[in-house]
């Protein structure tokens, strides 16, 4: 066993810490008031390689690990968690489209996804259909040359502003083995936006419900085989999981990092708040539970890298562990910051409004749970 | 003992729950995302004798006790917590006037003010004494027939569109005896506000720094006597960590409905999500929570009307259980609500955002466990 | 509404507290060690009027109120949560008798047993009916002028070491309208007693199952209508509720009483424990856990008292706060005595080995949460 | 980074797994009824290799990484953490030996104690000074070729029934720099032990106090350098901590797997308990608990391992994440199999009083915080 980073790994750690800190740190709190989608601060994550990260060598991604990957989306988190988590989804539909598309979509889309040129976004979600994914509704049916799409999703991550979609859509029967996938350019005839969704964070990614009405795509944008898109969607997720995990552990470095600082120099009582002891107690406990989320992360993306049977399971526990004590650390932090952690001049309650979704998408806790337990009843020796 | 509320009680409660939702809930969310003060709003609830709940009668207050006006609180928190809170604070406010103000200026202001005709701000943190309220550096010189104040207020509810202001200042040495307590014309000479505070929540009320420079009022808005200002400040403290308690329970009520609704309308996986046992579980977690914090809330309210020693260990009890359990009841109520949950399109978000600060204002819930932590080290017989 | 005792009350609660320190504190570490059942305390708690505390007066009981009762049980628990927790089982089946028995059965077994002279056991639990208690086996059928009953029961209190039985048998067709209550000789002939349980708590109890083989009672000896038996099982049981919660309540009162006094006196780092602020902190959120759960427990027994349509609900909202609040606190105080927490000399290890139960029995605190939930989604106004 | 097993890893797990199901698992409920310290038990253990695992392989011990040790703790402490306990005890004072011993004393004492034919005790607290170890006051003073020990130990483990105690005792002034540590034989003319602790659970190992009377070694008994005592001794609680912490992990894993086959067999309301969703939540946080906690111990070990200069933090964090957890994970399981979990019959019961200690000794876990925030109020960089 080896806990510790390599030089390599340190040196990508470094290098997002300098990108996140000159690019998305001075900007991240306008974004999020105004509601600007910052296209040009993801190129430049672009030009370092982090639009493509575990996306396939040829197609101009870096092939990087996943676990390894998680460090880059860390340090992004720490200062900016919605753009930092929309990179993220772009990296897992850029890799979807390096995995499973076809020779001449790999080519045509590969190259300017992960150079950050073109953006990708990732729709599962309908409006009826939230944690039961397998029950969409969406329909492709083939006619000649194409598959015909029509439906809707929601909760769409970039929709609006991405350049290629990749869908989830019914080509067969109900249930999960009736899906397929689709790459389908984001400006293809048929599909229609909906208003940008007001929400509680997240506010530098637009988020919109997006309609299909009879988008018609050439056979070679179908993703795998026909009937493997929830197959696909859920080997998306997995990673898509660790991704929104190390997410929130690092907005909790983030939190910490601020919280600690602050009591360092608040005087209250004639003493600085670090010399509180019911305080200190309080930062050893977020210290402990985020150094525990990030080894759930860590272990969970080393058996996705190692292509474990196990990987799903500790996906989800890697992501339900991880987003709980993300909450409670930011929410911590910014309790520790009184009165100041409640206004937008600092940035605790910004890193608080954006967590919390983490909890919710990727599949919520809730199933995540579902998963862990389905698999420990089956007494799976693996996760002893 | 008796725990059932009587006929009057329940009529308030009734009013109080009819005015909440002709006149808050349509409003509550444009008014939170456009930073909309709502003083038609507020006047109206002083029709109905909710700007003076407890003020004084011959001013034009009810003179009911604190248990009844948290009854009326807890129904606007259910739909706009914020407004509510500015309401309870207005009244602790007006409240003092009338209890502490020397005949001319309770005639001047009483009157007005319980009408909700004008509106009252509370001048008690500075910026850098925020729970060392004693350490507070405001000052106030008499000057032959005048008070000369000069200083800095920090996170002033209302501030800038408030009639008058209760201003703690330091008539004397330093600590807690060196304080007094004044009424201050907002528009008075020397008064500068600061720009509006960026906030998580409470967005319908306006929060500003403000600062005296040789701001002038005459001997007689002095309130109570010289030195008398910090008891004053905590006598006010007492009942307003009740309101703000009472806030939480309200907005926590209000999200368990929208919850419970949700639940019983959602479909997930073929079954409504009320016919889930985890989710059931989580229900009743939230019910048991709420109902405890009601009665903390009502305990601590009864202890206060009838001027018991122990009152204020009591209040500093109900303001940490109910507005912690208030925040996490709303916090469970997003997580149930899932995506939605986290759109402004419903109103859980909100509730969330402005439940937040109740855990942070009126003295943090760190300094409520000192107070309760030192009644109880002196071995107080009253806790049992 | 009030929430202070009256007088009445107050002598009560004192006699009870004279009673435990005198007849129980002394003892109740030995009792423990030796699983002793201490007749003779029990019998002169009876003296006292403790044995019939809510039991008709004419048959000896003192007719109090469920509220008065837990002042009396509460101040018991804080020194000897085990036989606080079986004086309150035999209160429970004392008042049952009192109640639904017929007039000869009544007067046969009211006066002894309300005075303590005798004992009685409750008998509902059966080896494969934990939280299920519908689906109990044990039959009675009718025989001329007999009931005959056969079958076993499991975890009953006293068993073996009490004078009488209130047995839950089903007379009838499957489900809970098929069960009649029986009121039975220990020593009838047919009934054998099953070996001690071992437990980790509740020692100066004994626990055994019962077997019933052709056990004949007369008709009289049935309570209530045939029928009826599970409607008097439930309407025992939230009482019992009550009483179980009220008991946690009074350990947990007395391991924070015993937790201050230890940390006024221990001195680490040249300090009192008392002085150290994170240990304040956790005495505040002990003492304001435990105010929750008390006010819990006298409003669930004032609904009871009432004859609420809700008491159910509350009483196991009360049952569920108060034994999860009390193991926390008698867990939290444990830990602040450190090594000397674990051992026997001091009384806090084995507080905490007798209120573990109580979030098992009369209905684990799972079952708890399932009436609370289904309450909840009926709307029921009567919990707000 | 790796997080897998080696082979020789998963060799000495199945070991330790198959002695503690044969030689702990038959009898660790007599064990903990009756007082009994297995020493036979013991010694069988040592014959594995499993009394001196990381000690000097020179002295017969094995060598290991504390992490392949953690391993066979942990095995061990699934069925009997008591005697789990007891042997990482002997473990890290046996390493003490073996590396600051002078070489006579090494080689007196290192090969039976690796052996498990002779067993040893660790003597640091004492009754005044229980966290704060540096205030200890048993004396050692140089009188000519001897030490001579004065004063008193309390809590010492296996105490009246070891052959070898490692003593820390003042050699110098007040304060941690005074102290030096000593290996006393048992038997030395001077000890008395005290009367054998009744304590809560750790039943298999006798607890004493022990009183040192002019207690004579010889100067070769000195362990380290003189003053070295109070370096040692925290180095010596590095290790035990983790090997507390795997104690914890492992019983946690015994009790999650009698959950869930009890949940698997038990029916209720006409289905296995493991169809509950509830109860399936409830699993599945107890594994996501489970496995943070072993990450934890593993990362802290591999820390250790390296000499890494933030090793003691890392220590101090898994020492506080995995008992916790572990307390609460084996208390969720005791909850799961209802009044079964209470009866001695099962063993969840004993698993629950063994672990409660965990919190406390090796420094409780509020030392530990102390122990965090010191290291993360200093900006340590090793704690990212």
């Amino acid at each position: 066993m080896d806990f510790e980073l390599n030089d390599e790994q340190r040196a990508f750690q470094e290098a997002a810490r300098d990108y996140a800190r000159a690019e998305l740190a001075p900007h991240a709190a306008k974004w999020d008031a105004e509601g600007i989608f910052p296209v040009e601060a993801i190129r430049k994550s672009g030009e370092l390689g982090f639009c493509g990260l575990y996306a396939a060598e040829d197609v101009g991604g870096l092939g990087l690990p996943r676990l390894d990957a998680a460090l880059v989306f860390e340090e992004m988190a720490a200062v900016d968690p919605s753009t930092a988590a929309f990179i993220t989804i772009h990296n897992m539909a850029t890799w979807m489209i390096g995995k499973w598309a076809t020779q001449p979509v790999r080519e045509h889309w590969g190259p300017p996804l992960t150079a950050g040129e073109k953006l990708a976004s990732y729709c599962l979600t309908e409006p009826g259909s939230g944690s039961d994914a397998a029950s969409l509704k969406t329909r492709a049916d083939r006619d000649g040359e194409h598959w015909v799409l029509n439906g809707s999703k929601a909760f769409i991550s970039g929709a609006g502003a991405t350049d290629v979609l990749v869908v989830m859509a019914r080509t067969g029967t109900a249930g999960a083995n009736g899906i397929s996938a689709f790459v389908v350019p984001a400006d293809a005839e048929g599909i229609t936006y909906g208003r940008k969704e007001e929400k509680m964070g997240w506010n530098s990614q637009p988020t919109r419900g997006i309609t299909f009405e009879n988008v018609r795509v050439p056979l070679e944008n179908l993703l795998g085989e026909e009937g493997d898109g929830f197959k696909i969607a859920m080997k998306g997720l997995d990673g898509g999981r660790i991704n929104i995990a190390t997410c929130s552990v690092g907005a909790a470095q983030g939190a910490l990092d601020a919280a600690r600082r602050y009591m360092a120099e608040r005087r209250q009582f004639g003493r600085n708040l670090s010399e509180f002891q019911a305080l200190q107690f309080k930062l050893a406990d977020m210290q402990i539970q985020l150094t525990a989320a990030r080894q759930m992360v860590r272990l969970a993306a080393s058996k996705l890298d190692a292509g474990r049977r196990e990987a799903t399971t500790y996906c989800a526990m890697a992501k339900t562990f991880a987003t709980d004590a993300g909450f409670r650390i930011v929410n911590e932090a910014l309790q520790l910051h009184g009165g100041y952690g409640y206004i937008r001049e600092y940035p605790i309650e910004r890193l608080l409004r954006d967590v919390r979704v983490h909890q919710i998408l990727e599949g919520t806790n809730e199933i995540m749970r579902v998963i862990v337990s389905r698999a420990l009843l089956k007494n799976d020796e693996e996760l002893r």
